[in-house]
C-alpha cells in the first residue's frame, strides 16, 4: 500500500440540471478525487475551506478515512461555484465563482506528507501546483489536471510543471488546446515529448484514452440510463485510477489500464446522482461489479 | 458462406477536407459498403449511375468481385455529392446534392438475389427500403442505416420499415433523434422495442456501441494519426460487419461483436485516404493486424 496525497479545492456547489437543483453541497476537486480515492486506499486532502463550512462534510470526509490533516481552516467563506448543464448533460455553464479563501489559498504541506508516494495535483494555478511539488520528496508518482484557463494564461509556468509530471489527466478539449492540434494522436506525442510519460484524456460520455511508452488504451465510458449531475466526474476518475494504483502498489502498464477502468467505474457512479451522494451509499463489492461488467463491455472473444 | 446483398446509392463525391480535395471520386453508401465487405465475402449491389458513370469504377467494383448484376445504368448522370469538412472532420457540410438518376431509383432486385441470407439496406426513402423488403424472401439478416432527413420527413414509414429490421446501424445524432432522447441507454430501449433487436450507434471517433438482447458492446474509434477524409466511413463499418458475418455464417452475440470490431476496423482504413483509395491498396493481412491491434486496445488483464 502506497500514501496518496491530493491538493485541490473543497468547494460548496449550487447545481441545477435537468434532473433536480442542490444548493452548496459538497464539491470541489480534493473532495471529489479524494472521496474516490478512499474505497481503494487512505489518502490525505490539502485544501482550503473557509469558517462557513459545514461540520457535516468534515464528518463525511473523515468517516471515508481521508486525513484531513492539511485542510486549513481560514477566516472567511467556503470557494463556491454555481453552475448549469442542459439536457445533453457534456458540459457546464458556469453561473458564478467565488473563490473566497480559495483566492488566496498557499497549499503549505504538513510535514508527515512531505513523502508521498502517489501525489495529485487536482487542478488549480500551475504554480501552486509547481510550489507543491517543491515542498515534497519526489514522488513516486506524479500526476495533475488542469483547464483551459491555465492553458490560455499560464502556459509558461503549465509546460515547466509538466516537465515534472508524471500523468497528466486532462479533458479532450483540453488536450487539444494544449496539444495545439484536433488529432489526438499528434497531442499525445506533443504533450509526452514535453515531460508526461503517460496523457490521459477524459472524454465525458465517451470515456478515456491513456498514451504511454508502449500503448493506446482505449475504455468507454459505462453506458448509463441515468445521468443526473457530472459534476466532479473528471476528479472520481483521476481518484479511482490514483487510489487503485496506491492500493496495489504496482506501478506497471498493465497496473495503469486497470486503474484507468477503476476511474471509469467511480466516474459512472458519481454521475448517477448530485454531488458526492451516490459515493455515500457504495460498498466495494459494486465497484468490484462494475469493473466485471467494464470488462464484459468491451471483451471480444478471440477469431 | 452467406450470401449479401447491398441497396443504396453509388455516387460521384468532390471532397474538400484540410488535407486535400477531390473532384468526382468513387462514393455512395452502397459503393463504400460493398467494397469493405468484399474484403470478407462475396457480395451483390443494387444501385443506379448513369451514362457519365466512369468504367474505371465499374472495374475497380468488379475486381473487388462485387457482382454488378444488378447496378442499373440509365439515361443521365450519375447522383452527385459536394462536401467539405472542417478541421475537427467531425461533420461534412453539405455543399451541393445532384440526385439526377437517383432521384427516381426505384430499387429492382434481380430474380438471382431474391433469397439473400443477409440484407443491408443503405440510406435511402425508407419507402425503397421496404420496397426491397417486398421483393426478396426473408433473409436471415436485415439491417439498415436511415438519417435525419427520413426521421423527420417520413417518420411513419421508417417506424413500419423498422418493425421488419433485425439491426439498425445510424449515428449517434439520428439515434437521439429517432430515440427522442439524449440517453443513449433509454433510446435504444425505444427504439430495439420498435423491431430491431440490435442498434448499432457509430460515433465517429468514438468508436461505435451495440445494443442487444443480452448485451453492450462498446468498440472504440481506432486512435489514428491521420485521418484525411471521414466520407463513407459509417458505410465501410457496416459493410465489414455485415461481410464479417456473412463470411462466418455465425449470426450469435459473439459474432455480433466481432463483426462491430470488423467495422471499426474497416471504417479506420476508409478514413485514412480520399474516397476509397486506402481500400484499393489494402490486403486482408492489415486488416487482421489491426483487428489484433484493437483488440490489444480495450485488453484490461483481470484483477
Amino acid at each position: 500500500m502506497l500514501n496518496l496525497v491530493v491538493v485541490g479545492s473543497v468547494a460548496l456547489d449550487s447545481v441545477k440540471t435537468p434532473f433536480g437543483e442542490r444548493h452548496d453541497v459538497l464539491g470541489g476537486s480534493a473532495a471529489f478525487f479524494a472521496t474516490a480515492a478512499s474505497y481503494f486506499s487512505p489518502v490525505s486532502l490539502i485544501a482550503v475551506v473557509g469558517e462557513d463550512f459545514p461540520e457535516v462534510h468534515l464528518k463525511f470526509l473523515q468517516m471515508r478515512g481521508i486525513d484531513l490533516t492539511g485542510l486549513e481552516r481560514r477566516p472567511g467563506k467556503t470557494f463556491r461555484w454555481r453552475g448549469e448543464y442542459s439536457h445533453q448533460l457534456n458540459e457546464a455553464r458556469t453561473l458564478e465563482t467565488r473563490l473566497n479563501v480559495f483566492e488566496t489559498f498557499r497549499p503549505r504541506i504538513p510535514e508527515a506528507y512531505r513523502s508521498p508516494d502517489l501525489l495529485f495535483l487536482a487542478n488549480i494555478d500551475p504554480e501552486l501546483q509547481h510550489s507543491v511539488l517543491q515542498q515534497v520528496k519526489r514522488p513516486r508518482l506524479v500526476a495533475c489536471d488542469t483547464m483551459n484557463f491555465w492553458i490560455e494564461h499560464k502556459r509558461t509556468a503549465l509546460v515547466r510543471l509538466l516537465q515534472d509530471v508524471d500523468a497528466l489527466i486532462i479533458n479532450d478539449g483540453e488536450a487539444r488546446a494544449l496539444g495545439g492540434d484536433p488529432n489526438l494522436v499528434k497531442v499525445a506525442r506533443t504533450i509526452r515529448e514535453a515531460g508526461p510519460a503517460t496523457l490521459i484524456v477524459k472524454r465525458g460520455e465517451y470515456g478515456a484514452l491513456m498514451f504511454s511508452r508502449d500503448r493506446i488504451f482505449a475504455a468507454p465510458a459505462f453506458p448509463l440510463e441515468q445521468v443526473k449531475d457530472p459534476t466532479g466526474a473528471g476528479d472520481c476518475f483521476a481518484g479511482g485510477f490514483m487510489g487503485y494504483l496506491a492500493s496495489t502498489g504496482n506501478l506497471s502498464e498493465e497496473a495503469y489500464s486497470r486503474a484507468v477502468v477503476f476511474g471509469s467505474v467511480m466516474a459512472s457512479f458519481a454521475v448517477e446522482e448530485f454531488s458526492l451522494d451516490r459515493l455515500r451509499q457504495l460498498d466495494y463489492k459494486e465497484i468490484e461489479d462494475r469493473f466485471k461488467a467494464f470488462k464484459r463491455l468491451t471483451f471480444i472473444e478471440d477469431l
